[in-house]
């Protein structure tokens, strides 16, 4: 038999539902607990996130300080520094500074917990990094709280930082960065603005489908991709319609999850190797980047996937295809109308991007760990056409 | 919002696939251990599969001792006291005896290895934990590396373990029996007699329809389901068949295993329920019992069951059905052929199941934990029926 693995990393504990917060306490008194960083941001502090938090320490009588420097949505290098700054006594075990880190906001604030805990544990600068599996010690653990349906970050080994003086977003993945526990409570989901339910929610779509047909798809993402998919599809639009729409806020939070062991355990492709150099340059929901992109990268893929696969798809977005030609035109028909009715951004240069920056992100999407498993393998030529036909 | 909580537990890290043992060390070498035991039969000693794990061990400087007082394949309290006996200093914290066990074997090893871990640590005799909770502090880390694609219990926070003075089958569960990590990879898997295919390729069938029918299914529980049924359904027979069908018996570890995240999650129903108790009673292949009963529960619980979950079953068997009548007529016709193909027992009485027992295997199958989410709640008469209805 020719070796062929798809191991499947995953938080042991994963507290999801309406009131899962509440077994927070009964998870972490035996964790005999000292001292933990939170780390989240201010607009998270004034909703009264953080404040449910620190009661369920403070009854465990265990000590927290508070990190809120995550100052906007698309982390940076400078946001790890000073993250790092509570950390005098990193890498001297005697004098160990935290125990555990807790997250709570969205992908954005999970993502700066992991690369804090990891610089704490193994030293050197976050963008020592950047690849696969560079980071060689296991992080300090880290639980991530959910307050946005989007990301899946708080179930993945992977962060997304900007190093701005290179202006790269670096996407760093290993086994040692895998969060220990995630909570995903729609308590505390506050009620999202339209633009960013939109953004969020085409980002789950497009993540289900990358790892879907990606390199390292395997029968247990296979399910839980097309499920997260079929279940998007018909949420996403009621969530979008009415906030208040409790019932759709919470199944777009499972396929949100669902999405996220996907994509951690399989890989993405190119609409996100892309977008990932979109938000090294500029600065928008990074699910908005995903909607332009996902129907010239499916189309551009087309030739690779195998027709099973692209119907798989097209039936888990309720479309009836009997071909592969047939079902990506209905798959991409659909999504285009999704976005029309979303009223989300058309093309990348109405979102303000230009032209002069197309040759360096498309230099720097290759070299993207998501690159690496997208189903046609490509030049930088193909990258540069690709972005210019979503201008 | 009224509370709804689905969490989700799995090991950490889960190695999959043929060569994932190889990746043993890297993950085990940060874990600083000192000494482990292996929890074992010896017809897998004899394979050779011991041996391979003993070579990492040693490799890594890991001093380990070998229990191998599995002897059947329904496991029994005093399996778990005799491999307790190998930690006289348990509760000392100190004298921490050891730091990890480990596993290797089908789910009889998996258990019996979760419960020893489970006493270890919490005192006092794994009869005192039957039930969903019951286990206060986490078990003794376990790593459970599988030899079979049957039951699951590598991925599962539950141990059924048989407690011979009162003819029970225990059933436990608690997030602190969750082991940390799973290990499958075809290698470890030799080639099953068809007999034991049939039944542990029945026993995933039934996993995930009865998760999928359980009252604690959730979007995440059911993508998993749907997928493993329709693995299952279709690389089941090709496994039957060819034994060396190398295709088919990789998918049908990813269909286990699949299964075994949904039932642990989800839950499972009355065929587990009433099959964990002839397995305490008698000594049978597990999956051979849910072959059996599966058809009757299926039925009974059929007026409970919304429509279009029996559709989505028939959809995942590939049967095409409009109506839940006519689904529920196709699955129990398609379940019933693929028993018959497989050479399967037909009834209980051919198997030696006695009618005196039936009252008693009725009592102590509405007390098994599997009997709380059933989809229909019934009385000891309808249990007692549909064992009748089984003979
Ligand atoms: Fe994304
Ligand atoms: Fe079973």
């Amino acid at each position: 038999m020719a070796e062929n693995t798809h191991n499947f990393y995953m938080p042991k504990t994963n507290l999801v539902g309406v009131g899962a917060i509440k077994d927070l306490p009964d998870e972490i008194k035996h964790l005999k607990l000292k001292k933990v960083l939170i780390v989240t941001d201010k607009n998270i502090i004034s909703l009264g996130y953080v404040e449910m938090v620190e009661r369920v320490l403070k009854s465990l009588f265990i000590s927290y300080d508070i990190f809120d420097g995550v100052i906007h949505s698309n982390p940076t290098v400078s946001f790890v520094e000073d993250g790092l700054k509570y950390f005098p006594n990193k890498l001297n075990v005697l004098a160990r500074d935290y125990d555990y880190l807790i997250s709570i906001g969205g992908g954005t604030n999970h993502d700066c917990a992991k690369a804090i805990a990891t610089v704490a544990t193994n030293g050197g600068s976050i963008t020592d990094y950047e690849g696969w599996k560079k980071i060689t010690k296991p992080m300090i653990p880290v639980i991530c709280i959910n307050t946005t349906s989007g990301s899946g970050a708080e179930v993945t080994m992977f962060a997304v930082i900007t190093d701005n003086s290179r202006k790269v977003k670096m996407l760093m993945g290993s086994p040692n960065m895998m969060p220990i526990m995630s909570v995903n409570d729609p308590m505390f989901m506050a009620s999202m603005p339209k633009e960013l339910t939109a953004g969020v929610g085409f980002d789950v779509i497009t993540q289900a489908i990358e790892s879907f047909l990606c390199t390292e798809a395997s029968p247990i993402t296979d399910g839980l991709a097309l499920h997260a998919l079929k279940i998007a599809i018909e949420y996403l639009p009621r969530a979008y319609e009415n906030g208040n729409d409790l019932e759709a806020r919470e199944k777009m939070m499972f396929a949100s999850m669902m999405a996220g062991m996907t994509l951690n355990n399989a890989g993405l492709g190119y609409v996100h190797s892309m977008a990932h150099q979109l938000g090294g340059f500029y600065n928008e929901y990074h699910g908005n980047y995903d909607a332009i992109l996902l129907p010239f990268v499916l189309e551009y893929n087309a030739v690779s996937i195998p027709d099973e696969r692209m119907i798989k798809i097209a039936e888990a977005m309720h479309i009836k295809a009997d071909k592969k030609s047939q079902a990506l035109d209905k798959i991409i028909a659909s999504l285009l109308k999704m976005r029309y009715d979303f009223k989300m951004p058309d093309g990348l240069s109405e979102m303000g991007i230009q032209e002069k920056d197309i040759q360096q992100m498309s230099q720097n999407a290759l070299k993207d760990l998501t690159a690496l498993v997208n189903p046609r393998q490509g030049t930088v030529e193909d990258i540069i056409d690709l972005f210019k036909a979503a201008m």
